[in-house]
């Protein structure tokens, strides 16, 4: 597997533009398309929230039914969630714009949006801001960092991955970009994530790779526990590196899901650590795990933990809260037998053991935390599973990001 | 049911005390006593984390085996948790010292910690400060005021609460007091809690009533969705107020529970509204739902919600939130036949009906959220059960303490 520079562009016959619509902020891109050359393969996974926004409505609709998919629109500013028949209405028309400036068809579209609850889009600038979109698109790298960085809400950084594999003797790329990053608990997916491929693939097996894939990836991180009404994460394929269609489990399969696993993956750390406010990453690492299941839910409790991410963010070795975090969990283990370090690009410390805290350095644990990506490894010393949840410290800026985001 | 001042030196025959100690703490009272001149009928409701802090078990081992109960010794700073075999053996001690310096038995007196978890407990100081607590102890509002302030660690205030009511012709006292305020998530009780009674009651009802009532009352309140490894709730009743005994449900044992109910309502409040860095209690009350369950799992989810406590500290109206989090609760229902309405002080708005927002005022709902009590009523329109829970906002300050609260 190589790993390239690049995003939703990188794969063969994809195309992206991004443009200034003034759906909600002044001086900055809030609108993106994604585009392929030919019909595609997709697959989705979205929010488990009862309350779905009408976007998501839609694109399961286009998922589930539609022969193939074609074009993504994207915006950001507005969150069309909470918006009843009129914001439903609203996708319909957007796709439809989309589908007469792409000669698509309209179910060929699909429509994300990101930003406020309960606001109403402006249906005039989006129709407008869907004819440039079609005009601006391109195949270059470019214009996938220009689609990228319009899908940004409270992000600092736009977020893209691409890597390239080898299929029955075909270079095939796998690509993609993502936003988030508040409201981030993905419980099925993350709040938007557009993976593109120009491998050749059958339908169910893309949403099979995809649907198990995620549960390893994008539903391994948190922000702030607060599920979104509008998490959505889309693969278009279009079989454009012409290697033999994949249609069944097996090495080419195995070799596609490696590649999707990588996009997937780092992503979905790129989300974790450019969470709200956020000044570190913070992985927890749960190891000789009794089962899966177990090692889960332990190292997802952990990262959710609002003192364990205040104490990361303060540098703070408070392994205490962490142990805690595992208590309340939901599983079952005995705190006596678990061992706990801490890792980073400044060493490594064991911090607990045997019940107790071992002797070490507060002051070469201050170290290693103080770097921007800080790990914690639970050695759980009960059997061979592992897992592993990515999310960030608790900062004031989150506060003051949220406190106010509307205004 | 009459509302009086005081906590637990409230009912006949307790007594109580607090001391400087020097635990951790510089220049305040960090150790406090409770004592009842006869022996007490106790019941305890304790945390369900799988990581319990060693009085935990001493305290659970007491309400489960122990023929009575006579004190309680409380220290702050040091939470005695996953301190192991060392630290269960302090519990010991410390109950040994009292029993001692009481004339009560070892196994009559309880014992609890709250403060930093892993740090072993400096028993020469606690030995100590036993002797001193058991010189003290009064009967007089002053001492349990005294007692009250001694277990505050992040709190910014005391909370004590006592009511009268009459059973059986006699004048039954209910008091308590109880201290927060980061790690507050009970699940089975609160962090530090104690309430004292003179009525008369059975040792089976006690706890029948204790651990029903909490499900309504602590364990639905949260600060920052971390349950502690301390949480602890104990009831001691010494029989002084001379009612004849309750033995079985009726009347007598509903006016008890009225009591009880007020004194934990209360207790419970007070803690929510002093959560860390808080500017605001926070309440969710949702009404008519389809049953207690939904009512309860929607409440809880409203005021766990990082970003709904964000929005309350900043005063502003984001209903999206509320609607999100009701969506993640895991509670079912139809987003579009939910109400919401925004209530305190200054008045009551309607927020969202029909799967939209109203047009309501944003000014006049800011006004609404400025106040220091604030209330979000969901209107389910599904059935007839409430649920009522309570949290506080999301501020800075919550952020400072916890980066930092080690040193």
């Amino acid at each position: 597997m190589e790993i390239i520079t690049g995003g939703v562009t990188a794969a063969k016959g994809f195309e992206a533009s991004g443009y200034e619509g003034g759906i909600k902020y002044k001086n900055r891109k809030d609108m993106a398309m994604i585009y392929s050359q030919k019909p595609c393969v997709a697959a989705g996974v979205f929010t488990s929230n009862v309350v779905k926004a009408a976007p998501v409505l839609w694109d399961k609709e286009v998922v589930d039914n539609a022969p193939f998919a074609q074009a993504v629109i994207v915006n950001a500013g507005i969150a069309n969630a909470c918006t009843g028949k009129e914001g439903y209405g609203y996708c319909k028309e957007t796709a439809e714009v989309a589908a007469k400036a792409l000669h698509i068809p309209e179910h060929a579209v699909f429509v994300a949006s990101t930003g406020v609850i309960g606001m109403q889009l402006p249906m005039d600038k989006i129709s407008a801001g869907v004819v440039e979109l079609a005009k601006l698109k391109k195949e270059t790298m470019e214009a996938g960092t220009s689609a990228a960085e319009a899908i940004m809400t409270t992000d600092t950084k736009s977020k893209q991955v691409a890597v390239q594999v080898m299929i029955g003797g075909k270079k095939v790329t796998v690509g993609g970009m993502c936003k988030g990053s508040g409201m981030i608990h993905p419980n099925m997916c993350t709040m938007l994530g557009f993976v593109t491929s120009d491998v050749a693939i059958a339908k169910e097996l893309l949403q099979e790779a995809l649907s198990e894939n995620v549960k390893d990836t994008f539903n391994m991180i948190s922000v702030d526990g607060d599920t979104s009404t509008n998490d959505t994460l889309l693969v278009l394929t279009n079989g454009m590196a012409e290697n033999t269609q994949i249609t069944q489990k097996g090495a080419d399969y195995d070799t596609f899901v490696e590649a999707l696993n990588y996009v997937n993956t780092e992503l979905a750390k790129k989300m974790a650590g450019d969470g709200e406010g956020a000044t570190a990453l913070f992985e927890t690492k749960v190891i000789h795990a009794k089962d899966k299941e177990q090692a889960k839910t332990l190292a997802k409790s952990v990262i959710c933990s609002s003192l364990t991410k205040a104490a990361i963010f303060g540098h703070d070795a408070n392994w205490g809260r962490i142990l805690c975090a595992m208590g309340y969990s939901g599983a079952m283990f005995d705190p006596e037998q678990v061992e706990l370090f801490f890792q980073s690009k400044a060493g490594e410390i064991q911090i607990y053991k045997d019940g107790v805290a071992t002797d070490y350095s507060e002051e070469e644990a201050t170290k290693i935390l103080s770097e921007p990506e800080v790990t914690v490894v639970v050695d759980m010393k009960a059997g061979d599973a592992t897992a592993t949840a990515w999310g960030c410290d608790l900062t004031y800026d989150y506060v003051k990001i949220n406190a106010d985001y509307r205004s």
